[in-house]
């Protein structure tokens, strides 16, 4: 028996107007928000981590959302492998710890033990017809792109491979196989996840909330992508080995996913995304020189990646309850970088922390605003269609199942 | 699409029985309470504030309650305005100071502005066929009676001024326009707001409850209202300038206004609501002596007044969340007022703070016993008309949306 | 007009699988869990207290549980007697000090008073045709077994005697009605109320969670529980004077009552439950020495009692909310013992403290795995019958209403 869906999401779905924000029910019904994880969530591909989390066989590391939590873990074959934290037994977490390394993973509660392959060993006195090959931990389907770890929990997951192909050779160059977490930090937004994703979709709010990021990022200014700053880009890209394409694979039928890489312009001064324009660490895979541009890449809707030619920044926004949202960022830098030699942390973090800080307010008085009963969905602009293409997929995503 | 109204709300009201307390679920249940702000606050004139608070142009002053937020300005032309505190493109709130001058209302998200009579200035990136005037602030209804302002944010407003001409001239000798604020105080009360509400509308608790109020109100036992009492208050009252009358109007048809206007005498001895009965603050408005008596004026259900001759206590209460209500109250004092020189604060305000204290007790407690599933609704008393006709006003209010 | 049951109970209840644990819903829905207190928590037997708490007439203590409150007191007969801790007026709490001795309990509200038998006394300003005599206190039914207080808030309780009757002998010679409380403890839990009690009704987790208990306890191992470890317990407890039998009463019928009493023994060295295995307190009632065993007493699913030969653990496990339970422990002695001469409260309360910390634990993380929208039910293993007795239990009971 799986949670039901709200009785009126048909008509909750048909009530939404393409080109407007979401109705308020979206961000305040529980029902809603518990179809949201069932329904979406966890039939989502879902950024993790990364390999360099978990180099040794037994090495295992805890990524939570919502009620659900997930083990990533190496196997003694050295392949990684997911699997959902939850005891065949009685659901008991299996796994406490947020990372460590381990033979077993063996259950707080009655000791049911399983191996890093998920197979269930043994079972105490459960009789003599009991099967332990029938009660191994759950699996969720996982990739490895380029060293970023992707997980999908859903018995059946989207089709992701076509577009990760595709974006293969286009992130290359960045070799983000190769990197190491220099940071990461949680910022805790009292509101529904989707107003924190919607945030991250579009630039409209950049000029008016972002000074810091609108000083070096052209895409706070579309129209200010004239040929004058694309074309040194472009000419300095190729020098230092980056391809020249835009990819965009729009929702792909049913609940697809979506993908997307893009290299835009810093303004002049900029080499990377730093307080001053000058460097923050060396520069990333077979690059050989700065292009003055940064990559917005998004792997599904949810997977959001910043790559500047010296460092990549990882963005996600992890639902915790009804109106409480984590919005975790990763900063990586090359694997060979070390900390004070090659980078300094504050530096290197500056601008997403102030960027983030901004967020946390603008995201939060967005709820408080959405709340109020007399709230009416209003017009998008045109610089969110970012924002059109999430509520698409979502309402495709939720209404499917 | 609005919230809908709880399916077995029909059934609920029916439940109700006059002359006894409401049913457990009025008390507990969150799509009720829901329900309450949407069809009830929401469609009800609700006590705000008053002029002093916004003397010039660009003044402003938020006033929020449940998940609503109202600004509350005064424009260039000089008249007091109100708007829904919601941006009309995704819904953040427009404004986040509680108080402040301002000349445009700049949505922090995306730099939406409104000028002071709520009209949207352009639209950034809206496209061609973006129309700016569909996209003003909701206006709320707003109206303001001897300098107290009451706003309504429905669309369409309850009928409130015939019971405002017929107060008028009863309230003009406290010159209640020429008010300045002395004081303004919360006191949080995990209950539901009605369970408040309640507790303001009977005097049946005065005696065993407010030991320092049954000490020089008469209210707090009906039968000590002897003509020994009452005729020294009504021939002072007319020669320092009252009319001598009562008025009660009952809710007239749908959902319609109460009013309630009636002078009665503390007991010998005080001049005022004070500790030692002696006065407390300049006489108000054109009095020329102490009567002897207090005011009960009422607006509505939930805008309650004490008038005293030296001063005046408004009372409200806020709903936060199903089980948690604020009680506000402010004290005023004639607009010329000087504290230290003409009162003192901590004197003037003894009396309704010791007594809200008691209030946060009983009304704590009355929610802990109305949440046991045995709970059955009790008769009421003949002191307690006051819980029933509130009851009469609510019932009918949400069972008319 | 009672909250009505979940919609679609009879389908929950249909979903649940014999010899599997409970499926999700049954741990995470509010409507549920209010469906539990109102239709099992409130028609059960709930052990409250011990006579030994209220000694004289007039002497009281309150018993609270999720949103209920019951008052526990001695009239002036000297009968023990239990009332819904609600006014019949507007349901305040009549009674708010946790324990006292008093003549009435007064309403703080309204002042309604009520005497010792639950009466109401007069009833200020209610007019001429009410009847105070319809207004006493709702009784709960109350039963002291052997100084034990069990109270049923129900209007009608399930049948309790025959099994009482039938534990009474073999309860006997521990003297429980001469009891004294040595300590008090509330362990609180982040979990549904089910997984506490579902904790506690097998030893499968014993061994993997519980060290310092199963270093003396043999329930820990069924297996262990050979001849050699019964016969002596046996010929001890005969020579001590106690009965040599098991009572195991199943449900019978409708919701009824179960019970169940066993003696165990402890491993060698261990004369009772303490860390080194020597005595704690003066033997209890009649015995002449100890047996090396303990008792499970069993008096209802939800009241649990170790008795060991020199002290007594009650257990009880409070619903608080949804995922808010309180374990509660009470640790008594012989009524004449002192602490300090006779017992070391340290020394006393170590065992169920450890154990209680670690259950603390492990209940928490099952909630959390349960929590999870994957979540199966798995099979119970053969050590936990007492699991599938409670399920079968509480699924008749919350569907019979």
């Amino acid at each position: 028996m799986t949670t039901a869906p709200p009785a009126d999401l048909r008509d909750l779905i048909g009530s939404c107007q393409s080109g407007f924000a979401l109705p308020r029910p979206f961000y305040t019904r529980p029902d809603i928000y518990e179809h949201d994880i069932a329904a979406y969530w966890n039939h989502s591909w879902i950024w993790v981590g990364h390999v360099c989390q978990i180099p040794e066989p037994g090495d295992y590391f805890l990524f939570d959302y919502a009620q659900e939590s997930l083990i990533i873990t190496r196997n003694r074959a050295g392949d990684v492998c997911a699997y959902l934290n939850i005891c065949r037994h009685r659901g008991s977490r299996v796994c406490t710890e947020a990372h460590g390394n381990t033979r077993l993973f063996v259950c707080p509660y009655h000791a049911w033990s399983y191996d890093l392959n998920g197979q269930l060993r043994g079972g105490r006195e459960m009789g003599p017809d009991f099967d332990p090959s029938q009660y191994g931990l759950f699996k969720a389907h996982l990739r490895v792109f380029e060293g970023m770890i992707f997980v999908c929990p859903a018995e059946v997951a989207p089709e992701i491979d076509t577009g990760l192909e595709r974006l293969r050779p286009l992130a290359a160059p960045f070799g983000l196989d190769n990197l190491r977490i220099a940071h990461s930090a949680s910022y805790p937004v009292p509101a529904n996840w989707k107003l924190a994703v919607e945030n991250y979709m579009e630039c409209y709010h950049c000029a008016p909330s972002h000074k810091d990021y609108s000083r070096s990022h052209s895409l706070k200014d579309p129209a200010s992508m004239t040929p004058d700053l694309l074309d040194p880009m472009r000419d300095k890209g190729r020098a230092a080995g980056l391809p020249d394409q835009v990819v965009s694979l729009p929702n792909t039928g049913d609940h697809g996913m979506n993908f997307y890489y893009r290299r835009y312009p810093l303004y002049p001064g900029y080499q990377t995304g730093s307080q001053t324009g000058t460097p923050l660490a060396p520069l990333l895979g077979t690059l050989t020189g700065y292009d003055g541009g940064t990559t917005d890449l998004q792997i599904g809707i949810l997977n959001n990646f910043l790559i500047y030619s010296d460092h990549v920044v990882g963005y996600r926004f992890v639902p915790r309850a009804l109106q409480q949202t984590d919005i975790q960022i990763v900063w990586y830098v090359r694997g060979d970088a070390q900390e004070g030699r090659d980078y300094d942390r504050a530096a290197l973090t500056w601008l997403w922390h102030v960027t983030s800080l901004d967020d946390e307010r603008i995201i939060r008085i967005n709820q408080e605003g959405v709340n109020a009963h007399r709230f009416v969905p209003g017009p998008l602009s045109q610089m969110e269609w970012g924002v059109q293409a999430f509520y698409d997929h979502y309402l495709t995503g939720i209404g499917h199942r």
